[in-house]
């Protein structure tokens, strides 16, 4: 199964920007500086891909192939760390939980595809799709000394990635279009983590 | 000196078993949900060697050649999850500490056989053999966010696995059989872990 | 923009021993054993740099190389463990701070040139010489269990370094001599550091 790289491409620069923000609120909680703001916004956007990378041992990174990115959130710490407060009060908590959920839908998706063409075996390779999907936001509660949320809430968050991925996979094996299989996929996760977050489920404990 | 593969293997499986299961108690104390019981019991469980084969550049890592330990832990994560308090009840605290001793033993040797493949100097192989045996318990308590328990608890653990480690090496330096070394060192390991626990042990701070 | 190997390894030389001593004092202030000690002066120490060279996949590690820097930690770690508290009325805060401001102008400027060595575009080769620069307290602050240092406190640091080492950048722009432009740069990032200190200088939040 083959996805252009123009389109894995454009998915990460939409869930990058989404991890950026999110690391923006989560430092100004912590009271962090400028220093902070901008290194775990980077990590948060970043992380899941680098780990999911540093695992396949796959180089170049993402952001250091396009340092235009790291630029981007660098220059997006300077300008949005004065505004954060504003910004926190324009953006609402509905608005956060929509951006984050179509990340993690586009970030799982496009870390099962790039496992794959690293020859990854199937469990692993949905393994490191939900690497890529929650481990920067893992990185930025490590940082922040917070055990991780996704590892504590019990809502259905990495389980929606973990399924998905399997859609995205089962959807390979079938011989499915690379582009229908991905985009479906990845819709599937972000729409079932918005209805969970929605009906507020919970997984038993 | 050489150790045959398929002993390294089966003394990894004990290891890993024992290491997951360190983790799903941590995991269930700091009551996370089966996404945060899965990852913190494989984080225990492969932490150690996947640390040190990123430090010596190995791939591919041990879980993604043998998936069917990631899906092991996977199904016993389903499974342990909502059994754990039944299970910390039958399963007593000496028996916890007598298989992680057993894991410390094996994972320590194992780590410095892996380090020699890799052509490490003889003081770095006894380090990554410690990495291997203590750093899954490391990244544990980091993710539950708590100083690890191995660098501030003032008992002989980390210090046993290095002697361990050395005896190991100097067994290798005088061309003892390698099966040989490297069980009696993990038995002087285990041995003397238990030991220390049975007595406690302190060292001086 | 070529540096002299032996003038690289003299810079690493002294600010690891400077992150080291920074990493006994923090795991004594945690209550840690011996251990910790060890382990936090070792990651100290060396995990900013190590952190550098797993981005870049750059093998082998520079401990691995010099084991004998590895070995000398462990020494110290042996010796200064009992006599910390000692030692902590003997050195003065001030000497701390200006130990460090040293090993954050080595360390982070030896990052820059490793990074340009490994063809990283510019601003990437820049994050890599903060990331060499700030990272082994990062990561010391993460085992501590503590939110960074660096990125709560509103000092100017990081923020030192990454100016420092533009100029180092600018400097291989015009072909200014390789040594010169290092050292330069590394006196700039000590100089400004320990001014901000002297000032209590902050940035705005």
């Amino acid at each position: 199964m083959h996805v252009p790289d123009h389109v894995v491409t454009a998915i990460e620069i939409v869930a990058i920007l989404v991890g950026a923000f999110s690391g923006f609120i989560e430092a100004r909680r912590k009271r962090m500086d400028l220093v902070g703001v901008f290194t775990v916004a980077f990590i948060t956007a970043f992380g899941g891909g680098t780990l999911r990378d540093i695992l396949l041992d796959k180089r170049p990174l993402f952001w250091v192939i396009h340092q235009e990115y790291a630029i981007l959130i660098f220059v997006l710490a300077l300008v949005a760390s004065p505004a954060i407060r504003t910004l926190r009060q324009i953006v609402s908590e509905r608005l956060i939980v929509i951006a984050d959920a179509v990340g993690l839908g586009l970030f799982s998706v496009a870390g099962v595809s790039s496992a794959l063409d690293a020859h990854m075996p199937l469990f692993i390779a949905s393994m490191m799709g939900v690497i890529t999907g929650i481990f920067g936001g893992v990185l930025r509660d490590i940082v922040c000394n917070e055990v991780p949320m996704v590892f504590r809430d019990g809502k259905p968050y990495a389980i929606c990635a973990f399924i998905g991925n399997w859609i995205f996979l089962s959807m390979g094996m079938l011989h499915v279009s690379g582009d229908f299989a991905l985009w479906s996929s990845a819709l599937f996760i972000t729409t079932t983590r918005l209805l969970a977050w929605k009906f507020d489920l919970r997984m038993g404990r």
